[in-house]
């Protein structure tokens, strides 16, 4: 029922002038057309029209890829991104004419949790380290102590030690020895639990991992991986391109995102009743795009489920540190829960997912994440090393800002007092943006939105008039995609539609970051609520 | 013929305990015993027996996930390179206790080209750029000027002030529009015909890019991509992970791995022949692991065989900067030749790779990379725009060094005549390491090696004794694997064997980089020579 509401966002710009009339013949055509021009037959005119029909002039056409290419969708970078881009060209024609072409002067990215584009400052330890680390002469000039603090420069050449003194080396496919145990010893000190630095694999940002966890669980559409609705398109997109059934379960709305046991059961039932053998269960927690906190005896269900039906849990932990609700719902990770269950739930079959784009490093750009493996075969872990071997080894830079990540500066350190600072000062105005987000938007007609606490989204429910749904479903949209292009097209906020993630039918979403800076964001919701003001009125 | 000489080379380290007995039950028994458990049933004995023997305790065993990964091999870090690892652990214990428990004192990895880690210093205005760029802060320090030169300060700012000041956001899905501009006029320059920054796509090294093409191209076995073998493993790892069909062309050894037209058209009516669809051939010039160059003749063919059987031209050419032979082949790009040849092979569909790993620039742990499209439509564009997307953005670091490798500081400028030293000393360097290697290769008994004319790679022909040979079969090895085993455990040089990236059936090779530093790679040779002796006369 919800997979029908994944509508596709077409990201297609142009259509072939060549139209293929008859796809079915297409299909064989181009062998056929190679046969018959590599034994230089004189074809017959019946052939020749055969080929007319079905051939286009270029042999890579929509008929001829992969369909499962064709069929994946990535809304958070889909229509609305490419048209916001195509926007942002105008504005800058506007600038330099000084003309007035568009009704905003600025795109606000709202579409991605991407911090520092929306003038979120790096952590200033992390790349004093890195600008020293690119630059080892740095460390034999005289200007040395006058440019960096003392244990910038201690931790640098730590790290130049460890790398061969280069960060323009291939590293070994798993990751930096250093790095690796700079991880397990993060783990460790967060869980309480022992974590072995074997058992991590760093990886370009966390959706690489993902991407490799499912493309070694899923061999055909027989392989199901249950994943939220709403999700995070990363997850139904890879599983399509890898071929495999998305098995959806519904998140409670009504009980703010809540995750229900019986969800699953009802999902993977479905899953078996259609020859599909569920693999995997991907938990988001904090929740993208719903951003709810689990706690700790749902946790323990999840696991017991897991368990139960023989599925690998798949733990994208990726916003641990953007828990709004620390004294009611702390962040508690799914290592740590399986290890104080014990029993055979101590090696349950899991791969947690952890990445320096989001939390208050957001260092999106550097692509820099981890996974951590746990009660998985050595002859499974090999092939794991495999898949990582053909990409060679994650970028180093990445690699290292994970470390600065896991391992800051000591108290003591010189750096300490002034990262705690930022970092704090990061967070306290996330949770401040949360809010004032949540409430602007429960302020608009027929909106609701939970309350937010984690991750970096609101994703209200919008209640669109029937009118709208109307004109939406005249211009091909999904309705609330028709929303979020009307908004962009007024505002210039580019934000991601509800079906993009999946969602219960017959409502409608959009997921909006609450990154905007804090002199930007209260300028947003008034944006926001006049645009749905008029919406409203407009289709009333 | 050439196919089954890919020998699979196990990364498998350790094996299952608990073996499963009827692979064929195991298919099925996740399914049916999930079914059952879901239904509460009583399962009768024997039920419960065929679980016994089918499942393993573990949910993902070497029977339930994809077989694709399973059977996809990448000997350049296969099963040499772990064993060198654990080489190169017992070393540091006998450096800490001042043991003697190997008869070396260093593993050399010659098994990759990876510059760098072997002592190629990076190019000073590079880091000096880099460092800058990760530490904007550098900018308003009052030592500037006594830090860095002009231009290096001019460069950063420029970058700085195209990526909102901070290498910390994701960048759009195709790229840094300064850096994809910056690409398409070094391809101007390079080429004498016009380049489009539209055309150009980022990638996280070349490998991302290959991956990312082969799985657009690629639908399931009734799709063929045509790759030389000798080949580098990327190729048929990815295609085999995508469940695509390899068609090996065999390189001519007699003739400096020459690429014969007729090969090409063999393996493309045996593919026909067997109902394989070719979909599109990869041509690596200069040659890896064979290091063989082409001339305009011969990619003219190869630019006439591919319009003519409608084959996308992969041209992978990453080494285009390692080329030693300048004055009698000079590398050409096949861009160039199709805009050269006209009519209608200007617009034949065409993606060429590039690198900043390989060349005189050696960043390989930057993951910087490069694909240029030609001829594609623009609905199949909007496609790899949107795998692009799923990945998000390459990492910024290695786009900037893209940047950097494609404009690097102009005549005149204070870093012009430093760059062109160090860019000048490693060439002469590598050309005349290899020179040295392949002289010493070619005096070994049995041992044939091509000049080098390109590339970073050494392949010789090694001709084992019989004895050897039965020997290797007897251990479960390929003959020319158990060869480089040997050598490595007596020398510690890490080489890869033949076999990893495919060699005329009876043949045997392995691949070595000559990259050891000039004061190195002499003692590289004295100890293959001894070793090559040693090997030779224990198995005559």
């Amino acid at each position: 029922m919800f997979k029908r509401s994944l509508v596709l966002l077409s990201t297609t710009t142009t259509t072939n002038t060549t139209k293929i009339v008859n796809p079915a013949a297409a299909a064989t055509a181009n062998a056929t057309f190679n046969q018959i021009s590599q034994k230089k037959k004189k074809t017959s005119k019946k052939q020749q029209q055969i080929f007319n029909m079905a051939t286009s002039k270029k042999f890579m056409t929509l008929d001829t890829i992969c369909p499962n290419v064709k069929s994946a969708q990535y809304a958070v970078r889909g229509e609305l991104v490419i048209r916001a881009e195509a926007l942002s060209h105008t504005l800058q024609k506007q600038k330099a004419e000084g003309s007035k072409l568009l009704p905003f002067d600025e795109i606000v990215y709202c579409n991605i949790g991407n911090p520092q584009q929306l003038k979120q400052k790096p952590l200033t330890y992390f790349r004093q380290v890195l600008s020293l680390v690119e630059c080892p002469e740095l460390l034999d000039n005289p200007y040395l102590d006058k440019i960096f603090p003392a244990d910038v420069i201690g931790r640098a050449k730590q790290i130049l030690s460890s790398i061969n003194f280069t960060t323009g080396a291939y590293s070994s496919s798993q990751g930096i020895p250093l790095v690796l145990k700079s991880v397990a010893e993060f783990i460790e000190r967060r869980d309480g639990h022992p974590a072995d630095p074997n058992n991590i694999f760093l990886t370009d940002g966390a959706s690489v991992g993902v991407q490799r966890i499912l493309k070694l669980l899923i061999k055909d559409r027989s392989d199901g991986i249950l994943i939220p609705i709403p999700q995070y398109p990363l997850y139904s997109a890879t599983i399509e391109l890898y071929n495999g059934s998305q098995l959806g379960y519904l998140l409670n709305e009504e009980k703010n995102w809540g995750l229900e046991v019986s969800e699953l059961e009802k999902s993977y039932k479905e899953a078996l009743a259609k020859g599909i053998t569920p693999r995997a269960l991907v938990i988001i927690n904090p929740g993208n795009p719903t951003g709810q906190c689990l706690d700790r005896k749902n946790m323990e269900e999840i696991v017991e489920f897991c368990h139960k039906n023989r599925l690998v849990l798949l733990a994208d932990e990726v916003y641990q540190e953007n828990v709004y609700v620390k004294e009611t719902k702390p962040f508690i990770s799914f290592k740590k829960v399986v290890k104080e269950m014990g029993g055979d739930y101590a090696d349950l079959e899991m791969v947690s997912f952890h990445s320096v784009s989001k939390g208050f490093v957001g260092e999106c750009g550097k692509r820099g994440g981890y996974m951590e493996i746990n009660g998985i075969e050595s002859d499974i872990k090999a092939e794991i090393y495999k898949l990582a071997s053909i990409g060679l080894c994650p970028n180093v830079t990445g690699q290292l800002v994970v470390d600065l990540m896991v391992r800051p500066p000591a108290k003591g350190e010189p750096s300490h007092d002034l990262y705690v600072k930022e970092r704090d000062n990061i967070y306290d105005s996330l949770k401040a943006r949360a809010l004032l987000l949540n409430k602007a938007l429960n302020s608009l007609e027929g909106v609701t939105c939970n309350p937010p606490e984690g991750a970096m989204y609101a994703f209200p429910q919008i209640r669109l008039p029937q009118k709208a749904v109307d004109e939406a479903k005249k211009n091909g949209k999904a309705p609330d995609a028709y929303y979020c292009i009307q908004l962009l097209e007024a505002t210039g906020i580019c934000v991601v539609p509800g079906s993009g993630f999946g969602q219960k039918d017959g409502t409608y979403h959009f997921r909006t970051t609450f990154l905007p800076s804090e002199e930007a964001i209260e300028g947003v919701c008034t944006k926001i609520a006049d645009f749905h003001a008029n919406f409203m009125n407009k289709y009333k």
